[in-house]
């Protein structure tokens, strides 16, 4: 399997998000790259390819330009601004009966494009955003050229943010971007496989209305758990995109019985939908260890994901996103790389 | 004047606020009431009352009967639902593409009934809110049954909450209860001028389509101040409330100059208007050391603005809001009043 890989996520490092009621070190750091870069080195998967820098044009495919500007601004304005070192992060946030649309300020496009307290803002976070992008976009010019497979390797990851929100350590939809890709660049339909222990809110808000990218995620129920005002059951799409949005939600403390049920329900409907190609954002948080998350997965349930995935038989590129259990982090994701492989 | 106060407040401390991007103690404290309380006393201000237990049918007036159950019973059903002591308060927020309506988990109802990370839970909150309006529903009976003016003496302030979502330490708007109150006992007009440093976001939205009460606020520029997404010039009101709603947004810096021109621009609208009452939301942030604002009016010019207050002859009921130069608040606040008795 094709990986690609690059250091520039490094600087994205120090900030601090809010846990309940206090500020903590964030979970999303550099260090899950390591753990997985090493533990792919154990396992064989070796082949790794340095990202090809991009414009933004397939970016702005997906997201709002003003958005994207403002994720390249935003630090060296917050810190002219407020006089503020260290990160920036919004305390107040655009709902019902504000305006939607900021002005100048910097304190207001926080507020605006921003929609929660788990998405700060450090000098090297826009050069990190990018290379995420770029990595992604190069495992999908891969996939496009005809390789079986290829891994994303990046942070930070993608599927909380939308056209113009970020939120949950995501800034730019990486899997949402590449699978616009794939339709520019000639896939008529294309299926996006969700399994970060969260629901992926922003690539769902992202392809909604549209029946040209399903996307199938198995995620904690809302009702418990972050991000708790998007992926309930009976959200199935709008418009054209009705019944091209299948949300699996699983109570929290399940093991791989419920979520192998689950798995097998969006295999069948990803089947049945016959897609030119299959993004996987692989999030490693349903593992039963990780500290934000709340299912029982073990790492050997990874593999039978992997192999679940590769019952598919489809052009497979799979996305980076979460998990925080850092030490656990390289064999999960390796599992779920090598039990996809030797299907 | 009559002034009514009472102690319920005291329970409503001891939690943090995010400011720029870490946790604070509390700016809004119980501390600002003594102050208060102790200055008033030296200018001969003695006349309190305590408040009168009101029962929900003034607030609901006002505010989504889920919003106000969701003050009431937020702070246990945290504590059951995530284990943690000390405060709640939301980390994410329902924005675009998000449901507005909650379910059952109370950080779905943080999410949705709350717009910043300034208006924390504790044990003793709702007693505080509860009681702010009760103090501030017992001035305004004051003022129906004729008194000339009165002044509720309240924390938590009000003028940042609106019909479903609190924020900037605001649950209950207490000057818009009480607004409706005098609609509803026979005031064919009624007028808010709110002086406190921030804008009233909450009373606009509040009273935005409505021809019956003229909000008008004197306040940072929104393009550089809290709450940044609302405030701005050009929200005159809409629909039959077009022309209802005025707002004089001042650059920071400024001084009694500047302030002193646009409160006479507001008290001429109030005037033109006719209101059978006037309601004051009285912050006291305006003032030059204010911990989080940044006017530069000193302690003698609140007895200006007390004094341009009373130039309008009308029943007044002045409701407390913001001010955090808590050494000084009490001077500032006894200015204001005694400006107006004075006048």
């Amino acid at each position: 399997m094709k990986i690609v890989y690059g250091d520039g996520h490094r600087g994205h490092a120090g900030a601090e998000e809010l846990m309940y009621n206090r500020m903590v070190p964030m979970f999303e750091k550099p260090e899950r790259m390591d753990q997985i870069l090493r533990q792919l080195g154990r396992t064989g998967l070796t082949e790794i390819h340095v990202p090809t820098v991009h414009d933004l044009a397939a970016v702005h495919r997906v997201h709002d330009r003003r958005y994207v500007r403002f994720l390249e601004t935003v630090y060296p304005r917050w810190v002219a601004e407020t006089g503020i070192e260290g990160f920036a992060t919004a305390y107040v946030f655009g709902m019902r009966g504000m305006r939607q649309t900021p002005g100048d300020s910097v304190q207001a496009m926080l507020s605006c494009y921003t929609f929660d307290v788990c998405v700060p803002f450090v000098a090297g976070t826009w050069t990190a955003i990018k290379e995420a992008v770029d990595v992604t976009l190069t495992a999908q010019a891969l996939v496009a050229a005809g390789a079986h497979s290829a891994f994303a390797l990046c942070r930070p990851p993608g599927h909380h943010a939308s056209q113009d929100l970020a939120g949950g350590y995501c800034y730019i939809n990486n899997a949402a971007v590449a699978a616009q890709a794939f339709r520019d660049h000639g896939a008529a339909r294309v299926a996006i496989l969700d399994v970060d222990y969260h629901h992926g809110n922003g690539t769902q808000r992202i392809f909604y209305e549209r029946p040209d990218v399903l996307y199938v995620s198995i995620h904690g129920r809302p009702e418990e758990e972050y991000p708790f005002l998007m992926g309930f059951a009976d959200e199935t799409g709008a418009g054209a995109g009705e019944g091209f949005n299948v949300n699996l939600p699983l109570p929290k403390g399940i093991g791989w019985g419920p979520y192998g049920e689950a798995l097998a329900l969006g295999v069948a409907r990803i089947n049945a939908y016959r897609p030119d190609v299959l993004l996987v954002s692989l999030g490693a948080d349903a593992y039963k260890d990780d500290p934000v998350s709340a299912f029982r997965l073990e790492s050997s349930d990874f593999g039978r994901i992997g192999k679940a995935i590769a019952g598919l038989r489809m052009p497979t590129l799979f996305v980076m996103e979460g998990g925080y259990a850092v030490e656990a982090l390289g064999i999960n994701i390796a599992n779920a790389l090598t039990g996809f492989l030797e299907a």
